[in-house]
């Protein structure tokens, strides 16, 4: 066991929930500090906090940003951020890797990748949440976002790192998805992960800019023509491709002109609506999967049972519907 | 409530065991929907005779068998299995449907695809199971499994039924998985599931015969050429294609061949084995979570709890992780 160190964070849940409501970022900072926290003390003062600010929430959009390797997400975000920060918004930028086995979030890293908008007073860039299970990470992220919404922030980034499962788990919490893309789809297409082209509302070809101007209008044109043969991921509206320039800020208005008419649209078609609560449900029965199984498994009475089966079920020695039987019937006796 | 009906089934698990062990196929069909039956009383009875056969069972080799629409199944089935009876071996052939919503399998129907086999002495052909969630079919055709197993049979066909994940269910408890395709790969290709051509172990291009000798041996090449670029699914074996023709009876005794050396091969290595314990294993835990998970929320105090946490959860008027905590709560302490 690890020596306790004196907690990090305050665990006041009305000093911190009176700081968010202000729009104090360090409050903020110190909240999301408190509900990753995995140590057990903290999870009633964070949900405490949380039913505190729930409802006092700004309404917001999420957008999910994912891209290739090399398609220049960092830059993107920064240019896209000080572009809605200069519209008189407020920019959270999330970000989320399951992959992650870093103990600690690369905050020096994550503001040296977004240089203007890590010190711009209406953005609040938080780094990626130690490592965890991915059920872990999902809910860090999600109640970060409900945190930032609290503490007034209207636009949510919500970017996916490293390589794995981040698309998916990142498209089931945003309304809006983008994909960064470079030129040369063809070849492009070959190394991307299977399914995430069907993810997106938005594709933006990244660096159309200078000599690469052409190859970005072409790669635009092969990207709508497949897209064409895509079913969109949201019903009712059409996934296209556009250009942009991270570092010439061209084409950044019209990608925010694209996320308007999105959200006007589905809020119009209530489908804005209800895909959130269907998302809150899905995390809601995702939770009690992921808080059972950790419970049972936590269970010192069905370890020392399961350790037996385990070798007699690999073994062929007994049925196994009748050892899961009584490894249930073990753990609901057994409660800690 | 329906009315309980007279028990169809024996359920002395001495008599049936006695009888399956005897190679008696009327006891094992009994004893098989002994094992098929949703009903509480049948599950220990059940359990016990699977305890009782489970070590005396005959090895096996378990092949799965699935195939593009069209590709000829059925009678592929027949005849690879007629071929294996006047081989000496004893066949079992058993479906996996989990998209099936037909609540009692199709007996004729399946005698009727596989004319030959059906009343061959030395075959034992089982319908669908009807149908229920993927983990219960899981169960079900596993336990089946062991019972064929039990009664004296040595070589099991798990066909692939309907569309949907059938395939990777099956994947996840053969030891062998042959994939049955026709000719013109490039445009078959284009139709098939994402990521069925990484499972087989061998490729059988069908209905190599008359005019279509020259289509499938050129199929053939170009199904090797693909194959040469993916990574094979078992570790130290090449996957290949290979033409044949369940009419002709043509290919078939060099399909049973790469079998036969597929085993040698993956016994030496003890790849046979440890695949084996690896998929009792996962069997194990993915039983665990469907156990879990039913219990809960057949829970009653858990169900009325979770009708009105859904709704709070969807308005976004309560944090998720306080309500889950909650509702495990109420679960671990409000057992049935």
């Amino acid at each position: 066991m690890k020596k306790r160190k004196a907690d990090p964070v305050p665990i006041d849940a009305d000093f911190l929930a009176a700081g968010i409501l202000n729009g104090d970022r360090k409050t903020l900072a110190q909240a999301i500090t408190l509900v990753e926290s995995g140590a057990k003390r903290h999870f009633d003062a964070a949900q405490l906090l949380l039913e505190k600010v729930i409802t006092k929430r700004t309404p917001s959009v999420r957008i999910g940003i994912t891209g290739v390797p090399g398609a220049g997400k960092s830059t993107f975000i920064d240019t896209f951020g000080m572009f809605l920060c200069s519209r008189g918004h407020k920019v959270a930028v999330l970000a989320v890797d399951p992959t992650s086995h870093v103990s600690k979030g690369s905050i020096l890293g994550d503001k040296t990748r977004m240089e203007r908008l890590s010190v711009h007073p209406s953005a609040f860039i938080r780094p990626t949440p130690s490592s965890g299970t991915l059920g872990g990470v999902s809910r860090k992220t999600r109640e970060t976002m409900l945190l930032c919404e609290a503490a007034g922030f209207d636009v949510i980034l919500i970017e996916t790192m490293g390589v794995g499962q981040g698309e998916f788990l990142v498209r089931g919490m945003v309304d809006f998805f983008l994909l960064l893309v470079l030129t040369g789809a063809g070849d492009e297409l070959q190394t991307m992960k299977k399914g995430i082209m069907e993810l997106p509302d938005l594709v933006v070809v990244n660096k159309a800019d200078g000599d690469n101007l052409p190859a970005a209008r072409k790669a635009v044109q092969e990207y709508n023509t497949m897209l064409h043969f895509l079913k969109p991921y949201t019903e009712g509206w059409t996934t296209k491709a556009a250009a942009a320039s991270a570092l010439q800020e061209t084409g950044i208005e019209e990608i925010w002109s694209s996320v308007a008419a999105f959200r006007n649209h589905t809020k119009e078609s209530g489908l804005f609506e209800s895909r959130r609560r269907l998302q809150h449900k899905e995390w809601l029965h995702e939770s009690i999967k992921t808080e059972l199984l950790h419970a049972f498994y936590e269970n010192p009475e069905v370890d020392r049972q399961l350790k037996k089966a385990e070798q007699d079920i690999a073994e062929e020695r007994a049925p196994v519907s009748a050892l899961v039987k009584e490894l249930v019937d073990t753990f609901l006796n057994n409660k800690n």
